[in-house]
């Protein structure tokens, strides 16, 4: 499978720390500390973007225009995402019809920070099975996760901090079964849960048509049941010891001694963990390819971003020819995944 | 890809026309006319099963049990829904996390009438791309769907009606990349977006911590938006003819005269849309498999339950070593899928 083009989509401009702070009531600097983001972008502020259906469609017209392909040459699509925009019909076929696609199989994944991985993997397979080109999506939104001004007030503030961590995106890659060809060649791939017997550490839940039921408060009196939970200390405890298990394992597999590797992309919590597990992986700030402090993390886009800043970054001449260790773990209930490329320099990839 | 084993899951006691007439204030005889159904199965009744995540373990369980296998032994899970417990974990990860599995890949794909073909297509890709067998899960509960008492009275029968053709269940399928043993044996898949300029014929909305907005009701007052469409209309326009397509598309492929294949699996909308499809599909009453009458439209689970169904029937002498046609028509945003199948006899394939 090759990658042969890749987008990115944030909508509106960029909200600061200062904007949060403000919105939520919390302290700038606390903000700065806490998530080391510096900016994040949501959904809504100028009216181009709604939702998650907005995002990839978007992201799927900018691959395709960076791929010089038009809808019709696609053979399948997949929107790996955790924000869908209804229950039904699936998000990825109201893309579908906006892209003017008709006749072709579609897949939407429920999935979080290693749904880029798990879609792309899903395309391997599709690619194997016989179809030749297809699109891969990652889009999230989380307009529908805030709480209501109401809600505002019952939530404490390390689970107003979350709130900080997340923004809205997408990011799509085209992929080929044919490696003979410019762009990203996939040289190995790891996807596995591993968390039998262990606690999920985000979840995010949904309702019915009477929302979140009552339950007791901090100070007794009943609020609404919080939509959303992440247990940030697990998070800390673990994440970096299995993105180092991974980066071992892909560099095993391909005999890529890792400090030899032009690109590395990490996982992308956010800016303080990620620089943490930087350093846990003893990966050199050359080698980094990073975006969550200034992106936010907006899960199933983020991975698509990175690769495609990757490719621009090679674009621009730094390690053409080279190779790409990825590492995303997603901690809601412990999955594990990698992907190990090599660029094909003969005629430059390009970048939506 | 062959199918060795097949399970079903439907939780509690059937739930009768009574039943419903009672609870919803309509009349018995009108739902018996209207939906052909004369029951339906939901979580909650007895405590066993709570929701899509315990459907979805007991299915898979069940037609381990009926392979004779260790969930160990599977490569890859994949759970196909629409109504999936929480947004994140995704649910399929839960499940593997309760039958014990670890470092596995897992999906869990968002989609409706179409799911279940839609998760074997997927998990075709899979073996091609190098597994040997995996387990697809098909399950849905409505639960979270059910309008409140006080929702309840501001819906008009018309959309009340929607909810006595649903109902609760799971079923799974064990599947090979080795086709040379018994069971069903695929041999020719359909699936493809029809969506394009066409309306979504189903429509299920989720909720944040707030719940479903207020708009005008019938009477003026304001109610809360109606978190499910169905426009009954247009799925009877449209799916007795895209049946026909489908069934006419796999047997041109196949080579096999539909009069001559021994088990026909067609659209499960509800007992009187199945009959208005068989005949104008041209389909004998022995040709026919199917259950939504007494099972309800359990969405995702529904075409496991028929293959099951069909294999017992085998079993029990009926067309055995013959050929198998299954269509799914999902109206949500209008995906069409067929399957056809040819059983191995050497040694029964078994029902869970």
């Amino acid at each position: 499978m090759r990658l042969t083009a890749l987008s990115e989509v944030l909508p509106g401009a960029p909200v600061t720390n200062r904007d949060m702070a403000q919105r939520f009531g919390l302290h700038e600097k606390w903000l700065d500390r806490m998530t080391g983001n510096r900016s994040r972008y949501f959904c809504g502020a100028d009216g181009t973007y709604r939702n998650t259906g907005d995002l990839a469609t978007a992201a799927a017209e900018r691959a395709l225009a960076a791929a010089r392909l038009n809808p019709s040459d696609l053979d399948f699509l997949v929107l790996c995402t955790a924000s869908p925009d209804q229950l039904m019909p699936a998000t990825v076929n109201l893309v579908a019809d906006r892209l003017g696609v008709n006749d072709l199989p579609t897949f939407q994944l429920t999935s979080g920070c290693a749904g880029a991985l798990t879609g792309l993997y899903t395309a391997r397979g599709l690619l194997a099975a016989g179809h030749r080109r297809g699109l891969v999506i990652g889009a999230d939104s989380v307009e529908k996760l805030w709480p209501s001004e109401q809600g505002l007030k019952a939530i404490n503030p390390a689970e107003l901090a979350n709130f900080a961590l997340f923004g809205d995106g997408a990011g799509a890659a085209v992929v080929e079964a044919d490696d003979d060809g410019p762009g990203l060649v996939v040289e190995h791939m790891v996807l596995r849960t591993v968390g039998k017997d262990r606690a999920p550490a985000q979840i995010v839940r949904w309702y019915g048509a009477d929302g979140a039921p009552l339950v007791p408060g901090p100070d007794g009196t009943e609020v609404r049941e919080a939509m959303s939970h992440e247990d940030y200390k697990a998070i800390e405890e673990h994440v970096p010891g299995l993105a180092a298990s991974v980066l071992a394992e892909l560099s095993a597999a391909t005999r890529w001694p890792v400090a030899e590797v032009e690109h590395v992309l990490p996982p992308q919590l956010n800016g303080v963990m990620t620089e943490r597990i930087r350093t846990h992986l003893g990966v050199r700030p050359d080698q980094e390819v990073s975006c969550v402090a200034d992106t936010g993390n907006n899960g199933n886009a983020l991975p698509f971003i990175q690769l495609g800043r990757a490719l621009k970054r090679i674009e621009s001449g730094i390690g053409v020819g080279g190779r790409l260790l990825v590492t995303t773990i997603e901690s809601s209930k412990w999955v594990v995944s990698g992907l190990a490329l090599r660029h094909r320099a003969e005629e430059a990839g390009r970048v939506g």
